[in-house]
């Protein structure tokens, strides 16, 4: 990497981390206020505000006046459809845990991520009512409000504090059930984000979820740059054009279940 | 209630308010430091550490010193074995999610509560990472740092997020996994004082889980002032010198489940 393109990286950083204050300090108003709840795909369970499309246009249209020629893949209709990864390809989750945004006024996030011809550049989540904001990537290290956060470090499953998908667990989904009996603990919060906030501090040390690419991308380049191993369940690459049941481990945990849930 | 009584009550409030101050700075400081993590009873997800002790014995000699003839109970073994309710119970948690202080360093609290003949007088529950203490009772009303809480609205259980024992659910014990399907969704936390916090700002609508009386004390005090029904899974009074199944939830809620669960 050459210092012009370390320097980019640095200043399309910081550019977002700004647009991402002031959409922090909007959201931070706007949770007590009356929203406009609808329902999505006639599911009671997911649910839409004006925030989340407020939040995804404004978001669009200052990717496009910075980079008009990228594709955008963001949850709520402003985006493009792109069939392939090449070039520049932002993701957009302009609220992520809407029903946690909704009801419980705390654990929701705004998340951003770029990749460059299909590769991880740089990520950011917002933790609204945390006040913080994880950023960076594999060039510059991650960040939370500036300041470096370390690697994880690495451990078994069976000292492990898990993140699932509570919907995934109950439905019964391949997986689940043995990942929550084999794992230390496991802790369910309804929002991608959020824990990707606790993997990153090293809180918990694994995640496994269903998940779109918009709620997979940011913390993606984040939890890998600090060296999360970030797969589908049986160890292959995500396809970030498509939906994914994401296993995201330190090294040892990743390999261990990856190994359980082949046998 | 004379005005003397209402008094004592606020004199108690502020004092035990004062006790875990101290407490909760001190914790926060700890939580970073090598702590001496044990397992009880063999089993590995069992933690106690340091902390725990240090903190049940200060509090047991606070509540000592004011109320000589006072029974304490209280989980680490500094505390006595009543056989009943009579005159003044206290109910102590030194660090209550000692897995998630250990681990996540965040989710953790300190609980106290004051019972007096089998009457819930007075809780306190210190979320030490939020730096907030929730405390009050029936008589003197519920606060977050000395500001009043409003009660709860009153949700049906599709409405309602509930926040859950991930071990009992996975365990398979009746009625978990009926009641995550049922409610809108569900969460999973691992502490039950800081379950009992979302409770009371009113962010979640229920709590289902095995708990201990330390576990529950607090909670139950300050849950009920606020107009949630505190009961065992059939809805019958909690025995709080035993473990229980405690079902809390707001009154629609909490008949919804436990006319389902009998059916």
């Amino acid at each position: 990497m050459t210092d012009s393109d370390f320097k980019e990286l640095k200043a399309i950083d910081q550019m977002v981390c700004h647009w991402l204050e002031e959409l922090m300090h909007q959201a931070q108003e706007l949770v007590q206020s009356h929203l406009d709840v609808q329902h999505k795909d006639g599911d009671t369970r997911n649910l839409v505000t004006n925030v989340d499309r407020e939040n995804e246009r404004w978001l669009d249209q200052k990717i496009r006046t910075f980079n008009p020629e990228a594709k955008i893949i963001s949850e709520e209709g402003f985006g493009d459809h792109p069939l392939d990864m090449e070039g520049d390809v932002w993701f957009v989750d302009p609220i992520d845990g809407t029903m946690n945004f909704v009801h419980e006024h705390t654990d929701f996030a705004i998340m951003v991520a770029l990749y460059r011809d299909g590769q991880p550049l740089l990520g950011w989540i917002a933790d609204v009512m945390g006040n913080d904001i994880y950023h960076g990537g594999p060039a510059i290290g991650v960040q939370i409000n500036q300041q470096q956060l370390p690697a994880s470090p690495d451990l078994q499953l069976s000292q492990s504090i898990l993140m699932l998908s509570g919907r995934r667990l109950v439905a019964g989904d391949y997986g689940y059930k043995t990942l929550a009996q084999k794992a230390l603990a496991f802790r369910v919060i309804g929002s991608a984000g959020i824990t990707f906030s606790y993997l990153l501090k090293g809180q918990v040390n694994g995640y496994f979820s269903k998940l779109m690419p918009w709620d997979v991308a940011a913390g993606r380049v984040l939890a890998e740059s600090l060296g999360f191993i970030v797969t589908n369940l049986d160890g292959q690459a995500l396809n970030m054009l498509s939906s994914n049941t994401v296993l995201i481990a330190t090294d040892s945990t990743h390999h261990e279940i990856v190994t359980m849930l082949k046998g």
